[in-house]
């Protein structure tokens, strides 16, 4: 269905005396958007749920730096609607089905000088998408981004959960004031454990932005498809609550050089009554562009471990010199020798290769080649090795910052895994960027990050990648871009001053996982950190059982196992909860949410009628009752659960944990007690 | 012989209160160096030629942006001072072995927080070199330059040779004032033919920079063996007439992230009272590392033709939807039929690759793969074509500034030239740099032309770079790069407004000919140029006789004939010459120049008894007395003239030649008569 109304003789006609206003209704009438072309030509949106409009009109344009010109006022030249439903499968994910059903309302809008700009709006049941869109044509070819100058006007002062507005970072706690109380760059002073920051004012704070009416609506702002463009950051107007975006600039200060036809990334607003339908939605990757990669048969979820948290807690390091290093050829063998014991796809190795002992923070160019190994690490040996026992080891190629260099030897890295057996590879991009004046969040890296998954595609390689821009979805797109840090990661325990919080994993699957998983490497299971540096006060603030339950809350196709061998090996009957936990599913039921507090997630196995159940708390204890209605009417069930034992609280007693079985059918309703900073997983196995 | 003075104690008990001073002349004992340590800490120079000062107490030092500090104020820990007296052979070269014949002196400095500084002097018989040398130490290990402070301190107000000092571009015409008159702003607002310029400020030139003082000393300022750091401008004080180091910024104003141990490139002062001496002088490849390629076999110096003058003069366009694209299969048969016909070694192919739609001017990233071929040019077919006839492609590899994904395809593209006989690579950066905020002249470019070197090598490719930073005497360490543009070439003749002036050519071999070779692309045979656009005003400025001598005066291993068949099918007796001119010689003499008006150059073949002569002359007809007196005794040569004939004039009449044949002996002298904006060039056949 396709509709197409012509305006070009009606706006002649009218002169433009009177505001011309379209609505458009998602498919269940409960999201109502509204465009207005003003006399003026001011183009506005707005947008109600349920009768009630959350966003006020708030104004559409973009500012150009060449051709110098301001896109704020136009004519209606067309308005297209239709309706989108129809049904795809992703690659691997949550469910195993995704359905895209969507009113679409296009405005094609002409400028003064003629230059054409297309406003796109998908409206679902969960919320609504926008972009613009500059379709080829004779008056603009190249351009230059000054500025864009999208509103989203919220109606009040709603509770936000927020971090800073940074050029470099997204590694921070959140913060949960109403936005009329918001101080990023307070907030940011406080964050010393983050190496680099570049804030950008008090009052711009991320995408996803997770919000919270008086009224127990549920608001969240994001981008999807995020692609050739600079991340979007949010301008809050503390007394209007408008929020203006902000895109991040490059070195001499623009913000995208595009050339017609472009599209934009989608705006991105989920709304609803029910918290849990935030977690639920699937629409960020309905509005991203199917998979670009047709043979996608060597792209698999993978659970593995890694020489890594050693380095972390001072065990070990990651350079050489210091006469401790980790990645020598026989300590990554004992790694390969749990991974395989115990069932892990995988073996991450960082610090493998020369050039640790002067890395990040000189914004030095070359640093590492991805080609040569440390004299203490064989990778011919580890290599064979790895094949005899079925484990991969999984690259690492930190990039200290220095992306041009990586660029350079990008093609010999890949050719470097593929000679040794790899096939998934951990980039990280610690330290200020180069080129020099370039940010994590530009157009230039946001460029850069896409380019890695595809000549990773090439290479038949998967990708996850830390410290890059925010997630936006790209996941559909590029199936072998596994997952991502781009959040504070469960590594954050380690650090030096904040560390992290209970509720941190309550809030981060309403912010950072919107766009797509995360590579949080839960599974500590020793919590004092300072056993190998005494100077360590930071320590894991979970107990053990939400260490496992967040393999199912916080969903990712990449999960590792964080710890090292010798502490899973002191709860081999916990970590069976690992090694048994799927990473690819056919279902999944967000039963419980409230950002901040609890989430509880239960999934269906890929291929598999076995269920697993994750719920965890924030620093809070809590009671969490279980409905299994989610089961397969008549079937009968093992479960086992593992959940927080007498006394345990993540401060006073985190290893306090209890194993339990029992029969569960999907009449079964539990009651478990979690604890501060507490949590719990069962595994549901059809007998 | 070396000599070390410790002067630890000896300072540390004078206590700093007098100056100290040390003095060092040349092996000819014509130029003394003379250093000064004030009691203030403050470190100068002065340099005098034959008892005559011309460059006065001149002070040193450095400006650090981290660690933050002025490196200004030293004490003197040693002095060293050394002879070195060796010769060496070049690859290939003007001369087939080289004399480096210096006196050394390096001073080591300490500042107050203990960072050690060498300053380290060459004093050869032709001036003076100095450098910076930051050893291993404890106290700076990464630092970043804020500014080098480096000052020459000019005797007077001389008459220089100047161009604009430029972030960008080298492309200017020469200005010939006295110091006092200098300005380079006014100088660049004159020239609309240079598409990118980043003028510094009035009083900012280039080196190399030619001076001329008014009793007849020649002095010449330029830098030798640019590596890892930026281009050096000078600053000019117009009423002091020193000239202070201005190095090129980064993206964010940075000048050099080093390390140490470093060294900065010399800072050259070549001086004599016979310009001849300029020219001949090997002080600036003598301060050059010898060649890291060890295997050299495959480096050829060679004559081209080229697909390309007839895209710059209109007949075709390097793009194909104009209807005219130049190179497709059966035009470049006919130039690959031309150059086996004729004896050229290589027929460079411009606009053979899909991209030029859309090149530069738009600061556009991914223009140019430098792997695909337009559909109507067959790679494969060429390939065996130029192999059956004995001649090589040359590869055109425009980067369009966009310097990123050049990179991204370097690897690529070399191997596609190596997979289809191609060894010699003429690359180009026209426009902005990418990474945006870099410039041609920055650290991070002067570092990418090196790799490109580096790189080329590793492939066996030699290249030649057009709109690259000045060079510096880097084709001895890397004998693959053949040679650059980096200066206003011959196809300036065809810009459409100031063009070229016949001066120019008697100005290049005293500044941009200082650092390395030029790919001038001389051989232009037709004058007018309006013949395929009759919207072009300009035209060549020389006659076609000395079109010819230009292929002695301007040496490079790589020549050009710059016109195409058509053009050099109407003179084959005088295109004899260009097919005759070797491209590698045993030696040279300067027989007679004076900047700005003429010089006259004798060259033997390498390996061959036979001598080349060129004479050129500026915008006035003068006769040059040719001594032969450089020929072997008692032999016997054949000289076939090709001189300006009855009437010739750069702007009447370019075409009017004539060729003489005559037998020479070493006894002989002639007078010949250049026209204006003429020239004549000899071959000298041995008998």
């Amino acid at each position: 269905m396709k509709k197409t109304l012509l305006l070009g003789l009606l706006v002649a006609g009218l002169g433009g005396a009177h505001a011309q206003t379209t609505t458009v209704a998602s498919p269940d009438k409960n999201i109502v958007l509204k465009t207005q072309l003003a006399a003026n030509g001011t183009v506005s949106y707005s947008v109600s749920y349920k009768k009630n409009t959350f966003v006020e009109p708030s104004t559409l344009g973009f500012s150009l730096s060449r051709p110098k010109t301001m896109l704020t006022q136009f004519s209606l030249v067309s308005i297209d609607s239709s309706t989108v439903d129809e049904t795809w499968r992703p690659v691997w994910g949550e469910v195993n089905q995704i359905r895209n059903h969507y009113k679409a309302l296009t405005l094609t809008l002409k400028d003064k000088a003629g230059i054409v700009v297309k406003v796109a709006f998908r409206v679902f049941n969960e919320g609504v998408g926008f972009r613009y869109e500059f379709p080829k044509q004779e008056h603009l070819n190249h351009f230059v981004v000054a500025d864009e100058l999208t509103q989203i006007n919220l109606a009040g002062d709603y509770k936000a959960f927020w971090i800073p507005g940074d050029y470099d970072t997204n590694e921070y706690l959140y913060n949960t004031t109403p936005l009329s109380q918001v101080d990023a760059v307070a907030a940011a002073a406080k964050e010393t454990d983050i190496a680099l920051k570049s804030v950008i004012g008090p009052n711009v704070i991320q995408v996803p932005l997770m919000l919270k009416n008086p009224t127990g609506m549920y608001v969240n702002l994001h981008e999807a498809a995020l692609v050739n463009y600079p991340v979007m950051h949010l301008a809050l107007d503390k007394k209007t609550f408008t929020l203006t975006s902000h895109l991040v600039p490059d070195a001499v200060g623009n913000k995208a050089y595009l050339q017609t036809p472009f599209t934009t990334p989608w705006r991105t607003i989920n709304v609803s009554d029910k918290a849990t339908d935030i977690l639920a939605s699937k629409m960020i990757l309905n509005l991203n562009e199917p998979s670009k990669i047709t043979d996608v048969s060597w792209i698999k979820p993978q659970k593995f471990i890694g020489m890594w948290w050693e380095m972390h807690v001072g065990k070990a390091t990651w350079e050489k010199a210091s006469g401790k290093h980790g990645a020598n050829t026989a300590n990554v063998k004992t790694y390969i020798d749990f991974a395989a014991q115990h069932g892990f796809d995988g073996v991450l190795v960082e610090g493998w290769n020369e050039g640790w002992e002067d890395w990040f923070g000189n914004w030095k160019e070359n640093v590492f080649d991805f080609i040569t190994p440390y004299p203490d690490y064989n990778t011919k040996e580890l290599t064979d090795y790895a094949r005899q026992k079925g484990v991969r080891i999984i690259m690492h190629h930190e990039t200290s910052g220095a992306v041009t260099n990586y660029e350079r030897w990008m093609d010999k890295a890949f050719r470097y895994m593929q000679d040794n057996q790899m096939n998934t590879v951990k980039t990280g991009y610690v330290g200020r960027i180069i080129p020099r004046g370039e940010h994590h969040d530009g157009q230039w890296m946001v460029n850069h990050y896409e380019r890695v998954a595809q000549k990773a595609a090439e290479y038949k390689i998967m990708v996850e990648a830390h410290e890059p821009a925010h997630p936006t979805g790209l996941h559909r797109t590029y199936p072998n871009w596994l997952a991502n840090e781009a959040a504070r990661g469960n590594e954050f325990n380690n650090a030096p001053k904040l560390g992290l919080v209970p509720e941190h994993e309550t809030i981060l699957p309403f912010t950072r996982l919107m766009g797509g998983p995360m590579d949080y490497t839960p599974g500590f299971f020793h919590f004092q950190l300072n056993q190998y540096d005494a100077s360590r006060t930071t320590r894991v603030r979970t107990t053990l059982a939400k260490q496992l339950a967040l393999y199912v809350t916080m969903y990712s196709p990449l999960q590792m196992a964080g710890d090292f061998p010798e502490n899973f090996n002191k709860h081999l009957d916990a970590f069976q909860f690992i090694k048994d936990v799927p990473v690819d599913w056919d279902d999944t039921k967000v039963l419980a949410a409230e950002p901040g507090d609890f989430i509880t997630i239960a999934r269906k196995a890929k291929g598999k009628p076995n269920w697993f159940l994750g719920a965890i708390s924030d620093e809070n204890a809590r009671t969490s009752v279980l409905n299994f209605d989610f089961l397969e009417e008549g079937a009968t069930y093992q479960a086992t659960i593992y959940r927080d034992g007498e006394g345990a609280d993540w401060k006073t007693n985190p290893e306090a944990y209890e194993i339990e079985k029992m029969t569960v059918t999907n009449k079964t309703t539990l009651s478990i007690r979690l604890a501060k900073g507490g949590g719990c997983a069962i595994s549901i196995i059809k007998q």
